[in-house]
């Protein structure tokens, strides 16, 4: 008999354990997320075995609570939209949690609507928060330290904030970035960073830095900026004004590489043979750029899969079982460096 | 004095006309869209004068209404978020339903958890639902159809629900794209189609094709497929091999047109200068491409807006004032054609 939850119940690692995939996987098949037809076949197999029925009532009737968890994130509603990475990342979540069985709802209203926002996770009787934003954000800060249920933070939360969070590793992802282009031979590089007063961009150049370091060189440029595609533009034409013979690139977004890319193409430079370039973040255009673009790739679906176990087991057993998380980021290496 | 609404409190109306904008321009201003410094001023300005206060409980404390209007969409919540074109469309609806004082919220839970979805509508008690999605959706029909609130679509609802909508002009788009290419002087224009089971597709297709009927010409190939980058890339090869003289390409979403433009620039063809090319969406990727691609825009803001009133005036009023608004596509001129 395999273990089961506290009341009896089958959880989703039952079920993963049962259809021999990573929990992550399981929830991914049974949350509508991607999976293959086979998986998803095997995933929901071991389900109907164990009577698992996440997605129906079933398990929110199994306690007082009412298996609602609201999604929050401190952006203008606008922005929030046009950011591909938020937007990715709260599908994501939207997926981990209703393969948990939850029910999440994401409130659409500007966040200093800070009194609609309470009003509706009142009446949602929303069991807990995750709050879905890698920016550092002060207008909901009052009123999240004060809440009576459980926050869970993607990002480490503002300074004066204590609760628990998943996070990814910047300074990894810059030093992946400076071994790659070493690796391709490259010798001037140049860094069009993000802005200049958040940790984020500190951390991607530092690791860029410290990598270039272990074979005696340092970045010939640093250029801070926006993470959008003017700032590529304008600081990519500033990199080739100052060291014509630049021969990589490390962009702190996809959206500065495509910036980058377009200069680089008006001005004959083949990319990647002369002018090797490497984005962050593998937004959906990343892909549709040409050259397509190598560029590094935030693990959204393990990191939306921490925040609800970290959730779920705090709504469970009444305390957490870790206060942070931090997953590595992963070069996803197509052709433009 | 100014008009007011039914119960003397000022509207988003009366503060568009005071500021001497439109309500739209007034709704975005206040709802945290993009607005220049200037507008945002001189509406905050006139909301104050008015005391006009949208974002918070006030207006829902004026009658029975919580002020709630939940958004649903029939599709995983995944496909969701990948999808730019929805998630601009939540992004506007947020903006929007947030500017007229009103609370979206958005159920993160795939579609055929209709229970659960139902149990967070009443809970929220929300006035109204808007459905944002394009598709032919059936999961959730059956539960709309016996809603006891009002519904209004984005897009024409299946065939047998009988709901309030506003929808794009696809053949107007597509007659814009045909005139276009006809002005640059092209003369054998192909067409890379969306699904042929679907009706957006089919008129695009019959828009472009009335355009160059005009002058006696008719695409010389026409391929369908998904809206995908992929299909892009296949298609144009194939026409390339069939009609290697093309100067002209039609694509139904700007994702084809960069699988396009990737093969165009393998085979050494300049974009505009050999072969020209219009996308259809504008999605963000369209000018994160180079050259920056010549698409057509739906306009989003509008859609979201008339949604937003249409349902707006059913709550204040109890009736319908419009039944469907369909608006005009704008053709997006950049570099590629």
């Amino acid at each position: 008999m395999m273990a089961m939850g506290d009341n009896g119940a089958a959880t989703i690692r039952d079920v993963a354990k049962l259809a021999g995939v990573a929990v992550s996987t399981a929830s991914r098949a049974l949350g509508g997320g991607s999976a293959s037809s086979r998986t998803r076949a095997k995933v929901q197999e071991a389900a109907r075995q164990l009577n698992f029925v996440p997605n129906q009532s079933a398990r929110r009737l199994t306690g007082r609570r009412s298996g609602v968890v609201a999604l929050v994130v401190d952006e203008s509603t606008n922005a929030l939209f046009q950011d591909d990475f938020i937007s990715a990342l709260l599908g994501q979540l939207g997926v981990s949690l209703a393969g948990a069985g939850l029910l999440p709802f994401l409130v659409l209203a500007p966040p200093d609507d800070a009194e609609g926002f309470r009003e509706l996770l009142g009446r949602s009787e929303a069991d807990g928060v995750i709050v879905a934003s890698m920016h550092e954000g002060h207008h909901l800060a009052g009123m999240l330290e004060h809440l009576d249920r459980p926050v869970v933070f993607i990002g480490r939360p503002p300074g004066k904030i204590k609760c628990p969070y998943v996070d990814v590793d910047n300074y990894g992802g810059g030093y992946l970035a400076g071994r790659r282009l070493l690796e391709r031979g490259c010798r001037r590089m140049a860094v069009i960073e993000g802005p200049k007063d958040m940790p984020t961009p500190y951390d991607r150049t530092a690791g860029f830095t410290d990598a270039l370091a272990e074979e005696g060189l340092e970045p010939v440029m640093k250029i801070s900026g926006s993470y959008d595609m003017e700032h590529g533009l304008a600081a990519m034409a500033a990199v080739l004004e100052a060291v014509p013979d630049v021969d990589g690139v490390f962009a702190h977004s996809d959206k500065i590489a495509a910036g980058a890319l377009r200069v680089l193409h008006q001005e004959g430079r083949r990319v990647p043979e002369d002018v090797a370039i490497i984005g962050f973040d593998d937004l959906q255009a990343a892909r549709l750029l040409t050259p397509q673009l190598t560029t590094l790739a935030q693990p959204l679906p393990d990191m939306a899969q921490a925040a609800t176990e970290m959730l779920e087991h705090r709504l469970e057993h009444g305390e957490w079982k870790v206060s942070a998380q931090r997953f590595p980021v992963h070069l996803t290496v197509r052709d433009s460096a």
